[in-house]
């Protein structure tokens, strides 16, 4: 059965062995539509339009974004609508790494298998590409089509949305103990903060905005919160257990810096195995979340599942 | 005539021997209400609230918070709704303050007669500041208070200024072609396009934005929108002015900077005298562009002399 979908179109019903096929096509779908919606590259001033580009067309996994899709699609929301959404987060996912790259930060150069943003554009462009990026989010969610009546719903979206990437913990949050606990001896709770802040704030987000801006009763909102909760979490443990066990080609940079630069990770304090545990689990506990979405929940168990044995 | 009000009130009218008494009230306003909408210091992370309440509470001159809450009475807009607006507006400064002074970027040691925010808290905390601030001013107008009824006012403030920092004639855009040009040689376009948007399109949306909060008639918005871009223009160009003959205790930096570094500058183009002679004009026309405010543009015009004469 062949289930892939042309851009555009959002598949209704997905199976295990169909995952790759549709992780295809969403990529697809979400990559024409951030084309459309960023500013060309010949538009002045170019340089920053380009680099602006140059990140968010790296061969990103669009994560975010596809389960944005994927949890509006499980409660009835409208696809213009979300797509608009979905590539806001993907914008604001690719401003937080071109930070997390500069040499202040995890001093990177490489990402996805190419250079980084700083070491094409220099660190002067990198930091207001990253800075573009977030007002371009924030412009294309005020943009989203909708009468005036439903602009209610457009501002409950962009203050989920600010929370998730704010100092309070959001995705700033997160990166800011992580900068500080660098090289330094980490707890337990400083580790589960980092990555519920700076990974899993944005997934929780993905998820659970794009509930809100369906209108989805309080019920599948607050079932999607905890789904996006713990997939994110989840997502950032198999990263850290990726960084230990990946390859070059396989991640697309250099293995082992977590190790090296002695970041907070999960496979440093608890090891690989008991890491991979906790990642099944929260996985596992995703999926019962979402049970009362019965069949409509379908993509997102898939793409929870997924999460939890990728190789990259 | 004594016209100092207690914060929190917006004074009614002003002439001209009150405008420092007026700016000094409406300061100490607009201090309150920020320190109402930071998050406080001992808030964990506490260092990102410490970098950006150290940058927030520098001594700045809340320009544009001062010209929104002057907007906002011209055509009769609510205080608390503008103020908050108003705070939001600084933050946003603020953060493109943070990072224009970054080593990347203009590589200032000293703002405001204080140390700048990478020099106290590090580069990597001061990126993060300056996020943070963006982030937490989207997140403050999403909570500007009002029914859903209001919701689609504030999305049209919130498009308006995420096109006043964007890349596409905002303050990124000006920050953008600022540093392409650096020790270049530079055209009066490129010049204009820096000094409009880099500064212009966030003082012009700071009036412009209170109009549209206050639902101001078109008519309104229009000639405030005038005002709001020929007095930013103005601003910069007497900025630069001050930078050439400035001295190093008005300013709280160092002056002639410009000069070493080759920037991009009305003096630079034009000389003094003519620089002067433009800023003069510019705030003439933009009191012209209110006339049809009346008295009740009165501080209005009090503030575009004041920019156009001050001295620090």
């Amino acid at each position: 059965m062949n289930l892939r979908a042309k851009p555009g179109k959002v598949i209704k019903q997905v199976d295990f062995l169909d995952i790759s096929a549709y992780l295809e096509t969403q990529r697809a779908t979400v990559d024409t539509h951030l084309d459309k919606f960023l500013p060309p590259e010949d538009e002045y001033p170019e340089v920053i339009h380009r680099a602006m580009r140059y990140s968010v067309f790296a061969g990103g996994k669009r994560v975010r974004p596809i389960l944005a899709l994927a949890a509006s699609e499980a409660v009835g929301g409208d696809f213009e609508r979300t797509v608009q959404l979905a590539c806001a987060l993907e914008l604001i996912h690719t401003y937080s790494l071109i930070h997390d790259d500069l040499p202040a930060m995890d001093d990177d150069d490489h990402r996805r298998g190419r250079l980084t943003c700083h070491k094409v554009f220099g660190e002067g462009i990198a930091i207001l590409a990253g800075n573009g990026l977030m007002a371009h989010a924030f412009q294309l969610l005020t943009e989203i089509p909708g009468d005036a009546g439903f602009s209610a719903t457009k501002i409950e979206v962009l203050n989920g949305l600010c929370r998730a990437i704010g100092t309070q913990r959001g995705v700033i949050a997160g990166q800011v103990v992580d900068l500080v606990t660098e090289g330094k001896p980490f707890s337990a709770r400083e580790l589960e903060y980092i990555h519920s802040s700076k990974t899993g704030a944005l997934i929780e987000a993905s998820v659970y905005c794009s509930a809100v801006l369906a209108r989805a009763d309080d019920k599948y909102r607050r079932c999607l919160k905890t789904f996006g909760l713990k997939v994110g979490l989840a997502f950032q443990i198999v990263d850290d257990i990726l960084d230990v066990e990946g390859s070059r080609e396989e991640l697309g940079k250099t293995p082992g810096k977590d190790t090296v630069e002695q970041k907070a990770t999960y496979p440093a304090l608890y090891g690989v195995e008991e890491s991979r545990g906790t990642a099944h689990r929260l996985v596992e506990e995703a999926i019962a979340a979402i049970e009362c979405l019965g069949d409509k929940g379908g993509a997102l168990r898939e793409l929870a599942r997924f999460i939890s044995i990728r190789r990259f």
